[in-house]
């Protein structure tokens, strides 16, 4: 997009932003291709307190190979990274132009949002996780959503038949995009992401398999706004991000009747993703202040028996060993313990280690939506960050000692 | 726009912004209704210090009989209001849910910012305002643009055949609109503002008569970001809004293909507004920096007398006797002495008089895009509420005394 026109060939719009040639523009500038609601910052802003170190020279082991963190950052299309240990800054990297300020999308790490969104609103009464779909919202009665309980929705396990296939252009996904303004409605679409949602049917019982579904995340989000009466981008602000201490408004995408994309529109700054899962980190608190409950969070991470095994019947278990899905997070479990995750499309990453007080957040764009191998090398990179930051072998001494050689 | 989703005669969308009933919404939420780029703050911000006083009770004399400050605002559909005497801002009122931070698009009020940065670039030798049109944009060869001077463009008086009627949908004013996004785009449109531009024709030679066209303005535009090699929102943000102080960021629509609407596209709030007007009675001024050249702003106060002849032969005069239009501009010559305005369709108002060292800015929702009636009823407010500060008959010991009263 450079250029007064650019070139058409370099063009990116509406209908082909998210291919591989337009994301790496297209991510940092979702709010010029497509309408969005401001998700307003405004409060004290919590300070991210900085010490620096190079993290590039830790060893990773791949499928492949040896390898390190710095080469995993540079075959995975990396935009930002910043690591977090203790709440201190490790690395703050920008690449390709990137920018403190820039707010780039995080795709489906929205749904760990809005997940923490409903988090607040349980916790307020406002939403019962026991209660039907329909008794939030009634226009689903008669659609594959009648009969689902909130947590079915919130865990994944609806039977709504709905395909994830980024590749195929009559599946689900790419129809609800197009219902939702992520590319140009076909005469045939709903118009906006709620009407979709009526459009859908089951495939099998509610509250059994776990299925990654976007659309349980719209549906999460349009039972949060009838809850509580406010749009998603104003309960965001309110709940999170200014309690949080987020020091940039965010945005979310919205569809032509209004309606926030809840289950991949957020665009954020580097900072303040990392200052979301700091507080994933922190048992929900930000500073004194408790922002998403604590019993909400702890819950997440303590599956019941039901949640482990729907998970492990999938084909996620080999990428997420021993992992869960609940209340729009990830889990997966290596030796050292539970590890939560936030994860969007074409490599959008929250790493949360407790065992380790180590924050990851890396914001990417892989050419593919879904990529395992790319998957993979990251997260054995962020397992490596992690184990090195708790073993006390700091990058810093590394580069110290390196810079008293060059002397 | 209430409700999840809105019922469909509450909905406002790209097809219906511009009609009467969402005017009010849409205004407040451009970047909810099409894709914006940002117009960065960012810098220090400018004080507003302020003596408040009720200035409600000024008389005005409108054509129709004797009415009140208080009654105009009301009859006129007002969104927000701020006057600023002598730099002090003496009201600051917010109407039907505004409020400082609302972004309020402000119309052909664009007009005049861009031409500030016009002038900007002029000053720094990148613009030639005798140059060719054709010297900055080769594209126009060939079309309505081809032989006129930069000047002809800053000034309205291209020979360029463009109707502004907004009140017929095949006029040029509406098939630009299509082309840039501000309404559906049929098949036969061009594809993006720059697009449109070359299609355009001449009716009459060039810097000739001044013509209204907001189509000149995009021209003016597009060879700003040429002769500077960047985008007009980061053009206004660094020449105009981080030097004058401004305190948010604000915003400028864009077509599909990336390009701002130069002539109508910019959302700003009323503060913000009332330190460009400011800005334009201080000889370009903001505290010890001078952001808009001096010579510039002088040369468009005093027209030469081709300038004023080619306003007098138009429809204006009554409206505006005596006035004039330069440099994005409209001026007008009550007895008082000259005074500066930028104005918008449906009520955007920027009102400069040097000689009472008053500035009054005013946010708007007309239901019709033109309307004489409001128009007048406000030039005369304003001049009504300068006339009053310069007397040193201030509404505030009114006011005190009235509170006195109550007490």
């Amino acid at each position: 997009m450079s250029g007064f026109p650019p070139s058409p060939p370099q063009q990116v719009n509406l209908s082909n932003w998210q291919q591989p040639a337009s994301l790496r523009w297209s991510f940092r500038h979702m709010r010029e291709v497509i309408p969005t609601h401001p998700i307003v910052a405004g409060g004290a802003v919590r300070p991210l307190p900085a010490r620096e170190r190079d993290l590039g020279d830790i060893p990773v082991s791949l499928a492949d190979g040896p390898s390190t963190v710095a080469k995993v950052l540079d075959t995975t299309y990396t935009d930002g990274l910043l690591v977090l240990h203790d709440g201190v800054v490790v690395t703050e990297r920008y690449f390709e132009g990137m920018a403190p300020s820039t707010r780039h999308l995080v795709m489906s790490v929205s749904k760990s949002i809005v997940g923490c969104v409903a988090g607040v609103l349980v916790e307020g009464g406002q939403l019962d996780p026991g209660a039907p779909v329909t008794a939030y919202v009634p226009e689903v009665a008669g659609s594959g959503y009648d009969g689902a309980r909130v947590r079915d929705v919130l865990d994944m396990r609806t039977g709504v038949a709905f395909s994830e296939a980024y590749t195929s252009e009559d599946s689900e996904v790419r129809v609800m995009e197009r219902s939702m303004g992520w590319a140009p409605r076909r005469p045939d679409d709903p118009c906006g992401a709620y009407a979709y949602l009526t459009t859908l049917r089951t495939e099998g019982p509610h509250g059994a398999g776990f299925v990654y579904r976007s659309c349980d995340t719209d549906m999460l989000g349009w039972m949060c706004e009838r809850a509580a009466g406010r749009r998603m981008a104003d309960l965001v602000s309110t709940h999170i991000w200014q309690p949080m201490g987020a020091e940039f408004d965010g945005d979310i995408t919205c569809d032509s009747v209004g309606t926030a994309v809840h289950d991949g529109g957020i665009s954020t700054t580097l900072r303040d993703l990392a200052r979301f899962g700091q507080l994933l980190l922190d048992d929900g608190r930000s500073g004194e202040r408790q922002v998403v409950p604590a019993a909400w969070l702890a819950d997440a991470y303590t599956p019941t028996p039901d949640v482990r095994e729907a998970f492990a019947r999938t084909d996620n278990e080999p990428m997420l060993p021993g992992g869960w899905y609940r209340d729009q997070f990830w889990f997966f479990h290596p030796e050292s313990g539970p590890v939560l995750l936030c994860l969007g499309i074409h490599g959008q990453l929250v790493f949360v280690d407790r065992g380790t007080r180590t924050v990851v957040v890396k914001q990417s764009s892989w050419p593919d939506a879904q990529n395992a191998d790319h998957l993979a090398a990251t997260l054995r990179a962020c397992l490596a960050i992690a184990a090195t930051l708790a073993s006390g072998r700091s990058g810093r001494t590394r580069a110290r000692r390196g810079a008293r050689r060059r002397r």
